[in-house]
């Protein structure tokens, strides 16, 4: 049987900006996993008639509600309170969650304050969600054809009761086959959104099982094909099919898969060729180092980075001639490869690669605007440099750069050798 | 004149769990630093009759309606459209916009697909939100006493259109004063959420006017003082009581205030002191070199990086002696010292810093485990070392040993010199 839920976050400092809602995220993930289809996620403060108001909402448009936070001991956590009253059910002390909250005190030396005993009042008929990290019991609670589960606000308290508990109960409630659902991300780094919307339109528009969803990140795209199926092998044949059609249309754009990332796509591919690499930045001011040094084991295939910020060091470290940045300028083709050539020169690596450019804010004119870059690929004696526009601000245009960059080099590993 | 808003977010890859609701966080800080009160978040798919519910929903609660997302070119971007159908608006092609997403384009040296034609339709007298990052516009759209902001999701276009845009427009639109609501936040680094706590408790329970609250980041840790009061000036006369008292117990853990950034702290020091940085890096890879040039100006105090991730990087280019590797090894105070004095040799700099450590997740020793970091710190001729041990993935060792050097260098040119 598929059901529907909304999320219902309760928490005066989330309406004031003062924490982020990071419950709502999980428990949204947790139930698409189990095939159950989240449609509206609704936040609340402490305010009984507002979460009552959000309550009975939530009841007339979703058979699941889930609720974070509002189950502390203070008089602003209202939330069974609440949900008691919506069902008519009233609230009656239970002895073991006192024993629990109790012993969870004397086993810190500490006496129990008494408005921790609020804490052991449960709405009648309900079930327990026990609480083996905190004073504050979950309830799920059976109104009809509604069931409420009411989870505590902190994630390292809720997220566990979920597991043990509430999961298990939603899928045996709701007969869940747990590999009902599975899902496969295409990761593609070059074109836009709208491209890749117009590369893909029929089959963004036939699109059933597997379903096909674009999603714009801070580098690249991705596409995400989810199958549902009897069992994980059937949803993986549906989503290989969607796969082939699309990895045709977008390759060579298409860089990795799942948990794949580009830094660590590339440094796949020079380990696997044996190759070792060695990197002279301008703008990117280390950055693009930084990225590959991100990945466990890169020392076996980086050797050597130069952060070349002043032109004294692109001369005296890396051997760029005074007459190539004095005709060319610092921000050229010329420059950069030959800070590429520099850099593999001293450090002894097969493949190099630098970038020089105006990262702004200032710096630009009309013919060097900011934005513009300059890099340059040196592998053995195989020299090639592109020129790049760049639009944003100095931290996107360093990321889009160093995006591009290491672009550059997984397509020459893959394609070129 | 007090107005109450109402956040919406759309976007299904929220409802999956995919991506996290920075945006409501954000906007709800500033509302609340304007004085609007927003009493709902709400969170929806890219489904038409859903965004529609939920809207007129939050027109049935709320005088001011912000809903982020769904303004891109894709088919699934439905909340012009929802929004202009809900006030019995005609989208209307909008030349200017249209032509400023042509020109987006063309800067890349790129053919605007049709399908972003959309983003110029505009709704029949609305205000429109200048996007210069990006080529969703947004649009401010009044309906009798209510009203509609309507912003794209990428935090990067969205919070600065916010602030240049919609922030003004609020506060002419509800006389706010500005100075009604005051915050000013202290910025540390070095001390643990519980230790500021135990410093600052006194302080704490007494808090009412300022507020006080401790919010931890993922560098350090922010302390915000809020104060309400007639006047900017009265406001900031009452935070200024309680700033000194934290800033007594504090020093020298505060690096900076609002919008200060560490490595923007570290830049102007280096600045007034007319000295010039040199970096040598091991473990970081870049990251220290990474942040400094985060700031636009950098190139006027910061000369040249190294990541010498190979020992010949470190021997050749760093001049580390072979003995000093073979005796102490690469992980070592001595390394980390003739480390920063090759780099500030080979780049003519007046202050050089190195780090060596292990990131692991490979590599370590129970002599020498994951996580232990040397670093050095060199100064004309002074020279000092320093031990750290930090726990965490790759990731995070790298992060916290980037902000330990960089908040060294700080101390040393606040104190020092």
């Amino acid at each position: 049987m598929m059901i529907s839920a909304e999320i219902v976050s309760t928490g005066t400092e989330l309406l004031l900006g003062q924490s982020i809602n990071t419950n709502a995220r999980y428990l949204s993930e947790r139930l698409a996993a189990l095939g159950i289809c989240c449609y509206f996620q609704t936040t609340v403060g402490d305010n009984p008639d507002r979460i009552r108001q959000v309550l009975e909402n939530a009841m007339s448009r979703a058979d699941l509600i889930i609720t974070t936070g509002g189950l502390g001991p203070t008089m602003d956590d209202l939330t069974k309170e609440v949900v008691a009253e919506l069902c008519g059910r009233s609230l009656q002390l239970h002895e073991p969650t006192l024993h629990h909250i109790e012993s969870f005190f004397q086993r810190r030396d500490r006496i129990m304050p008494d408005n921790n005993k609020r804490q052991a009042l449960i709405p009648e008929g309900s079930i327990i969600i026990p609480n083996h990290l905190g004073t504050a019991p979950g309830v799920i609670l059976e109104e009809g054809t509604k069931t409420f589960v009411l989870l505590p606000g902190p994630p390292s308290e809720m997220e566990p009761m979920f597991e043990e508990t509430v999961k298990p109960y939603l899928t045996m409630k709701t007969e869940i086959d747990p590999g009902l659902l599975h899902s496969r991300v295409l990761k593609v780094v070059g074109p836009g959104e709208s491209v890749v919307e117009e590369k893909l339109r029929d089959l963004l528009l036939q699109q059933s099982n597997p379903t096909i969803a674009l999603l714009a990140k801070q580098r690249g795209l991705h596409i995400r094909l989810t199958a549902r199926a009897k069992t994980k092998v059937d949803a993986e044949a549906l989503i290989k099919v969607t796969e082939a059609k699309i990895v045709k249309r977008l390759h060579p754009y298409i860089y990795g898969f799942d948990q794949e990332t580009l830094s660590g796509v590339v440094g796949q591919c020079l380990l696997q060729r044996g190759k070792k690499l060695a990197l002279a930045e301008s703008c990117t001011g280390g950055l693009i180092a930084h990225e590959i040094t991100n990945e466990a084991g890169s020392s076996a295939y980086f050797l050597l980075g130069v952060t070349a910020y002043d032109n004294s060091a692109k001369k005296e470290l890396l051997g760029v001639e005074e007459k190539i940045l004095q005709t060319y300028g610092a921000v050229s083709a010329e420059t950069a490869l030959a800070m590429a050539q520099g850099v593999q020169k001293i450090s002894g690596a097969s493949i190099a690669m630098a970038v020089t450019g105006i990262a702004g804010p200032d710096g630009g004119t009309a013919e060097k605007p900011v934005g513009l870059v300059y890099g340059a690929l040196v592998d053995g004696a195989y020299c090639e440099t592109k020129e790049f526009r760049f639009v944003g601000d100095r931290k996107a245009i360093k990321e889009r750069t160093a995006t591009a960059v290491l672009n550059w080099l997984r397509y020459h590993l893959q394609e070129s050798s």
